[in-house]
């Protein structure tokens, strides 16, 4: 791309091109590890979501950490293969715990296929993931991996039970973006910079960065749901609303809210008694508590965090496209 | 146990005796390793299960396959629970894609919660055995049993798409009863071996053993699901049937049948047009071209290729129970 082109480029996009050659050798990886000789149907279910073509951010974070600090072998292929492939996998799971039928603009897999087909690709994933890990030969590797696995799992059952529940606070909130988001945005950071060599100090500022990243894309994400349109998000507009997700704009209103409001809050969200009209007069007492603003300000708070955790790390163009990454995923709701 | 109540013991029985103390302490990591603070589903869904009381086959193995070689350790515990909790995490999503409502004699969890929380606390579960590998420290422990976890899943995604097809094959059969059955035999003996030193004929000959064990034992579950009792498979005569699965019995049969036989196969298992008195004309099919008897024959077959392989083992009382188990396991069907 030329110079013009170059700045008018996204954070991500400039990263995929910084990082073009080592993305190419995580694809073939990644293309050879979905192969199974027995069982076909699993690079179907698999290619169908990895053709969809995501961003591929995580990988490239694992990329990057490791390219920062000057790393030259091939560890760093085998864990942004491994972080895309935990993605898939949860990917595969969020979708038949959700029953949603569109991903990426398609249909989803367990649609095409069905629900039995994408829990057990998804698992296959799963088990193909440690199994490159365990090429590396870091145990700490696979420790930060595991948990961060174990951390997703624990989020996602977190947010099921936090469901249409008022009580849920913005520390259950918090607990859960992290599992969901957060946790394989920190390991994938973590896990560059371990194999690369980089200080204990460093390695800390990595996962800081990865952590406040996730979170910060998270709020913006759920805030999106409130006053985004669906083209940004790829969700419509009262998606969380409707299906009694409490996030950080709701939570907010329902800790503020009067006895009036409180007892629409219980309907809505609790009960799931939704009715015409209902999501016009969430987003009514959304803006009469000013929630809206204050869920922004949080998020650029963490995608600042995320910004200043980059301070300890090496001078290089790839930390100074992770410190606009920061400021991209915020840049939607600014 | 007296002397005459353990010589009528089962093998299993026997085995849970002798290692009882280890058990024991399996039983607690189990539970410690179980528990999420944030997430207080999860140890519910677990305990749901693990309270339901298997026979614990798989930790044995590796406890007894660790003791034969006088290992004094407390890694074989860990890999104990890592089993326990793979094969626990398979059961959940198992239920899943079965859409079973009975496991154990209980209520399934998918039917008690539901198919979201089965679908991601065996995730965790999946992440929590991965974890606890680790603290072992062994990377070659960590490969074999993230092969394994592959393998399952593997096998189960053959084994829906075997289903209902006619042109599954005895070699195909074997592969998805390795993938659901004995991978996990199998690395649960490898292991025990490898953390206690055993030499590499030892160890290869514990993975033949629980190869061996894993595929005779589930050939014989298979034959019992068209001559057994509900009493002795936990399943009903003909669930195989009604479910269109494609197992030895049947596959044999097919393989020998004239055109109006075939036609029969196709219709019922292929197309799923099963009517009143269909159950009776597939066994009388089967008892004509005896394959009740050859499938038996080869269950027998693998028991004794089982037995065979501990030959190579140090003497001792444990072996000789693992022998009994071999053979406890077509007893059932001789």
């Amino acid at each position: 791309m030329s110079l013009d082109e170059a700045k008018a480029a996204k954070p991500h996009e400039r990263l995929a091109k910084a990082l073009e050659s080592d993305l190419s050798a995580v694809d073939m990886l990644i293309r050879e590890r979905m192969a199974s000789e027995n069982a076909p149907r699993i690079p179907e279910v698999t290619a169908h979501l990895v053709d969809a073509g995501g961003k591929r951010v995580r990988p490239m974070l694992t990329l990057a950490a490791a390219r920062l600090f000057g790393y030259a072998g091939k560890d760093h292929h085998r864990l942004a293969a491994t972080v895309e492939f935990i993605h898939t996998a949860t990917l595969l799971h969020d979708d038949v715990v959700d029953e949603s039928t569109q991903r990426r603009g398609r249909p989803t897999a367990n649609l095409l296929w069905d629900n039995k087909s994408s829990v057990l690709v998804g698992d296959y994933l799963f088990a193909r993931s440690f199994k490159l890990m365990v090429e590396t030969g870091s145990l700490r590797v696979l420790d930060i991996l595991s948990d961060a696995s174990a951390t997703i799992a624990e989020g996602e059952v977190l947010q099921l039970t936090a469901a249409a529940n008022l009580s849920t606070t913005e520390d259950v909130y918090l607990k859960v973006v992290r599992g969901k988001t957060a946790a394989l945005f920190a390991a994938a950071c973590e896990v560059g910079g371990i194999i690369a060599g980089a200080t204990e100090d460093q390695i800390t500022a990595l996962r800081t960065y990865g952590d406040a990243l996730g979170i910060a894309f998270q709020i913006a994400d759920d805030l999106l749901d409130y006053g985004g349109d669906a083209t940004a998000t790829g969700k419509n507009l009262g998606d969380d609303f409707r299906e009694r997700k409490l996030t950080l704009p709701v939570i907010k209103a329902i800790t503020r809210a009067d006895d009036d409001e409180r007892a629409f809050w219980v309907r809505t969200i609790e009960k799931g008694d939704q009715q015409d009209g209902d999501l016009d007069h969430a987003l009514a007492l959304i803006a009469k508590h000013g929630t809206m603003a204050m869920t922004r300000d949080d998020a650029l708070g963490w995608a600042t965090k995320a910004k200043d955790a980059l301070d300890d790390l090496p001078d290089h163009d790839l930390r100074d496209m992770m410190r606009d990454l920061a400021s991209y995923v915020v840049a939607r709701i600014n």
